[in-house]
């Protein structure tokens, strides 16, 4: 494709761009297809022949938008926020268009430099310790594995990477919570640990947080086993009900058996840009790693997860590698993001996040991160004054737990119950929630954050949940 | 930003990047920036208030563009090819518009089907065995630490991920060619098999591709010794001099003691495309994984690796996770993708394969791929006329392997003589070329393959290396 016939496709995909995003609201919410749906409208083989960019365009319409869970919607209130803010979709269009290679400081110093500035930025938004450094991974869950592979070998004293597989004399233990996000026990799996070397710490009834005191206990009993803690993963902002576990008490406990400690806070880690947050990662600079995803409620599109290391040092000893045809004069004197993660390739990330927090400004997204907050608090308080609901953890952030809890329901007849508003809610179209098990049943989790969500598109929900569970 | 700024916005960009592309011919190649350069030109903190557009655009211009070594450059042959072909670009920037969240099949049915089928047109395109079945990830990186992760879990009987670091009374043992990708000994050091525990088979010392024979010993050794073969990485077109391991007589090899044999052909994958070049991977019905980059030659954008598995099935047992916050009531009829890598959320990047194979037409990549490997053979056929100079590497793809060697240098002096002429190329910003070490000296790689490069432009790199080398 030449330059001139992509202005051309480029000015059809932008105006076809602006109307999608201006008429979602009239799209339902959930897709309404069944599997195999959209496999049995494309061909079996690639076409041959060029084809117009109409008849892409005309896909994209019809068999991908269909095809579509409205994410961007403002009445979808599932899993999680993940905002595409138009600002971040213009600086992802400028990475794949310049199409530079991230490689090594010499392929592309902007793409370096300019990551390590917008860390930098939003280290200074999110409070986080001036010495630490930080680095752009795809996701939380390749975060955490990055973490427990880095806190594996301090443990370890470099030994897996090393001499592989040894016989450990004190098995290492990992640390964290029944309600921590399912990458923490894939990471276990995956670093080696193995699952049976999870630990799952008792959480507090009533906030869902880990509580120290049966932390400290897990880890002595385990130390008199003859085990050695490895690594703790604290959560800020669990997925079920954004608890908070105590990050300060947490370190302080960890430090004492020289275990890691990873904090994540994938989707709560955009509420650190309010300074009346801040509280949220109290403690956390005495934590070894921290990452949080500006892709989830921030806006940056998928994706764009921050790690943040205190010891980067220790990091690139890990994961660096250094073959001759990567090797250049400047050695030393730039960071070369290839050591700080997995990739060896790498795309400009740091350009959505440029972009987004320049056309935007930090300003305006904190006002928008507030709306949800009180958007939250004021959908609780609905449900708490209405006969039958009940809010069924502490409203921390912008997610709501509930139930309708009619009074002849008990156990089975409850969680049928839950389901099926739940499911008639999403199959209308009308509105998008979650349904979620919390201490053995299932609840309904609100999660508020879409960047088009209005508190008009909240009282909607409400009454939407009324009028579905009610019936 | 609302829809109408974005668009409003959008089409300058698109503008602006049509312009670039178009300009880049007369852009220097290699980046003519000092480390801090770009760093110090951007503020420390991120601004509070909303900027114009128009002054990102002209950071673009004026900050990034001259901090990027331009890979889409016409006499850009470096590292190897890092193509982003526009009509690549028009689907990423459709996948980042759309906002798409896919973390499963309900939350995106299309992102999920429209990647089913878009590694199926590769399957078929690429002639791998109609059984095997694929997803997409990030970087070749990842596809091999995926790869090893499951092998390891194939060798041990789900051991590491269920049990962790165990005695191994027969240590796991890991094979390759001292000539694979660094990205296979970070994989072994990462997946906790040791560095200690890597064998560097021998390679043929003409082709630089794996000896069988030395793989077999090494194998029968190793086994006598109280080891496990674990995992043999071949790599099909290595990064150093494009060599091929002979996959069908290493998975013979590896079947007879039960290792995993997984197939690393991250630039050459390209190639599979053409019916002629197929012969690069037979054997490859034996093995286990297979994984390639449309992102280098074929020209997809940064990021888009493609990882496939004879048995999915054992793939999913290794990397599932499924929270109750996950399920729907489709589980079983479709895939899940979450479940064949580490990252839970996933972008939508099947757009840009589609967008690219539908726009361009196979026949035409076809015939571009072909364009590059007759520039090479004409590029050898003019160093091997040349008196002085010398192709050091079978030319069995885009890449060839030479050095100017003056009668009277020998190792230092050639060392030195021929970092100093690549250098001199690559600073002039006429070109770029890559300096290599084979067989412990120092040579030059020139990696023909960027979407811009015609013959005129191979011409002009000759005439540069025989000017800067020999004057």
């Amino acid at each position: 494709m030449t330059p001139e016939e992509f202005r051309a496709a480029g000015h059809e995909l932008i105006d076809w761009l602006a109307d999608y995003r201006t008429r979602i609201p009239e799209l339902p919410v959930q897709a309404q297809v069944k599997p195999g749906d959209i496999k049995n409208q494309l061909p079996d083989r690639a076409p041959r022949a060029p084809q117009p960019f109409s008849s892409v365009l005309t896909d994209l319409e019809q068999v991908v938008v269909p095809g579509l869970t409205q994410v961007q919607h403002p009445r979808y209130f599932g899993w999680f926020p993940s905002n595409a803010s138009l600002s971040a979709v213009l600086g992802d269009l400028a990475a794949s268009g310049l199409g530079a290679l991230g490689i090594t400081w010499q392929s592309a110093p902007a793409l370096t430099e300019v990551e390590e500035v917008m860390l930098e930025w939003l280290r200074e938004l999110t409070g986080l310790p001036a010495t630490w450094k930080g680095v752009i991974q795809d996701t939380a869950s390749t975060a955490c594995l990055v973490a427990l592979l880095v806190a594996r070998e301090r443990a370890t004293g470099y030994s897996e990477t090393g001499g592989g597989f040894q016989e450990r004399d004190r098995p290492l233990t990992v640390y964290t919570t029944a309600h921590a996000h399912s990458s923490v026990v894939k990471a276990v799996a995956l670093a080696g640990y193995g699952k049976a070397n999870l630990r799952y710490v008792d959480v507090d009834t009533a906030s869902y947080a880990m509580r120290p005191a049966a932390l400290a206990a897990a880890l002595e009993t385990d130390v008199a086993n003859g085990r050695q803690p490895a690594a703790v993963v604290a959560t800020v902002g669990t997925t079920g009900t954004t608890a908070v576990d105590p990050v300060a008490e947490i370190v302080r406990l960890a430090r004492q058996h020289g275990a890691w400690v990873h904090v994540d806070a994938a989707m709560a880690g955009s509420a650190l840009l309010l300074p009346e947050m801040r509280w949220l990662a109290d403690g956390v600079d005495g934590a070894d790693s921290f990452a949080w995803n500006p892709h989830k409620w921030l806006g940056t599109v998928l994706d764009c997860a921050l790690l943040y290391v205190a010891d980067p040092e220790h990091l690139i000893r890990v994961m660096s590698t250094n073959p001759s045809y990567l090797r250049s004069a400047v050695e030393g004197e730039v960071t070369q993001f290839k050591d700080w993660g997995i990739p060896l390739g790498r795309r400009f990330r740091a350009l959505k996040l440029w972009f987004q927090l320049r056309l935007d400004g930090v300003e305006a997204i904190q006002a928008r991160l507030r709306r949800d907050l009180a958007n939250a608090r004021w959908l609780a308080e609905q449900v708490e004054a209405a006969p039958g609901w009940r809010v069924l953890a502490p409203v921390t952030l912008q997610t709501v737990v509930l139930r309708h809890e009619p009074p002849d329901h008990h156990e089975d007849a409850l969680n049928a119950h839950t389901l099926a508003w739940a499911d008639a809610v999403n199959e209308s179209g009308l509105a998008l929630v979650t349904p979620s098990l919390l201490d053995g049943l299932w609840s309904v989790r609100v999660s508020i954050g879409a960047e088009a969500t209005t508190r008009a598109d909240v009282a909607a929900l409400w009454q939407i949940l009324r009028q579905t569970a009610e019936a």
